[in-house]
């Protein structure tokens, strides 16, 4: 089991799993604001989900912001993450080539630690993301998401391949489970995955269904979970106190 | 999912799962003090592990804590278990007929609710234990314990299939882990079997790697877990306090 590496340093010492609370603010005051919220329930890291912010067109503005933002989350890292619709992100007016040149104005502004791009992006756009965390010293996670079904196993497992194969640091894979079967099969793939890979892997069914997976995944293999700050940004987030006290207990029981 | 059944009636009103805290002192008065602590926790049900007890071969000393056990528990069940020593219970100076015949004293006394035996046992001893289990309204466990491994997952689901056909209101099944993978194939089995067989069933992986399953067994069918009171009576049982506040956040989260 691999925790997510971070300047080539475990990230949150280590912490399996480490502990994400999304930002979703539409503007840059409720941004820092919903950001101090956050870093005072002192999570592992702070997920940017840019594609919520009003204004994501002003790739100056969006900078300045990221700077004013790292100031605000102090020691804690910042993924960067402008989610695409197909996959669960807001609507932006972003073309796919404008998204590539802000991850890359981003990057090259020292204030992300992160950045998350699908894997089911165009080529040529995963290809810039990629380079521009690799000439900057950041962790790279590839993502799939699949809101409406959880896929079969050796489809769920071959997703965790897929970002390997791709370049990823960090592998991430969360569906919508059905049935309580779903969710064993993401967390058997999620486990085979951190068994097979040498990349860490994260792995969360969502929904009610799947609040489960955000707790036990560390359990198996996950290297990451998300938690709800001042708002969820996927369905089943837990609230960020109440998955700590979870966790909490967990690590106690599993420690003895 | 099936709770367990307590005269007709789902016990703790249906609590998937409900939370059992084990009673293993050696004497009688540690015994009820054991169980008014556990009584203060407000697990839903005891279940008295006489295989403990010293004196155990006195029938009517046994039949008379019984009763006095059940003043303590008050509306608490009270699930009543010689456990042999090939599945993790202590050695006594029965014989398996003197068992027998302590189960049936016991289950006629009416201080009892629930009883637990192997499966495993001798043939005659089972019947013997299930006939005064059905004279008396109680509800039947039939358990099967690994301490060593977790045998393959058909091998599983094979128990709790075997439980059924012996009978049993709640079919039992708890083993040791040594991988991850293990304690997702213990949940695997469990999610198979609540959806395939008509009767509650209860699962557990035991030890620190198996502590989540005591967490989220409840999520995969597993109508009961175990909590340590004042001692645990099987490794990697959380204290009551600890597993009650990661159940009621998986609850409050599985609710959302």
């Amino acid at each position: 089991m691999r925790p997510i590496p971070l300047r080539g340093r475990p990230l949150a010492g280590g912490a399996m799993p480490a502990v994400c609370v999304p930002l979703v603010a539409r503007t840059p005051d409720a941004l820092l604001a919903e950001a101090a919220a956050a870093v005072a329930g002192a999570p592992h890291l702070l997920e940017w989900r840019v594609d919520f912010l009003d204004g994501i067109e002003r790739t100056a503005d969006v900078v300045a912001l990221a700077r004013r933002l790292k100031q605000v989350a102090g020691e804690l890292p910042v993924l960067f993450t402008c989610r695409a619709p197909q996959e669960g992100g807001q609507p932006t007016v972003l073309s796919a080539d404008r998204v590539a040149e802000l991850h890359a104005a981003v990057a090259a502004s020292g204030a992300i630690d992160l950045v998350d791009i699908e894997m089911a992006a165009q080529p040529r756009h995963l290809a810039a993301v990629s380079g521009a965390a690799r000439a900057h010293g950041l962790t790279l996670v590839l993502s799939f998401h699949d809101f409406q079904r959880t896929p079969p196993p050796d489809e769920l497992l071959a997703r965790f391949r897929q970002a390997h194969a791709l370049g990823a640091d960090v592998g991430k894979v969360a569906v919508m489970p059905h049935t309580p079967g779903d969710v064993l099969a993401l967390l058997q793939a999620t486990w085979q995955a951190s068994e097979a890979l040498p990349i860490a892997v994260a792995g969360m069914a969502m929904g009610p269904l799947g609040a489960a997976s955000r707790i036990v995944g560390g359990q198996f293999g996950s290297a990451l979970t998300f938690a709800a700050g001042q708002a969820a940004s996927a369905p089943g987030q837990l609230p960020l106190g109440e998955l700590r006290t979870a966790l909490d207990v967990l690590g106690r029981a599993s420690a003895r």
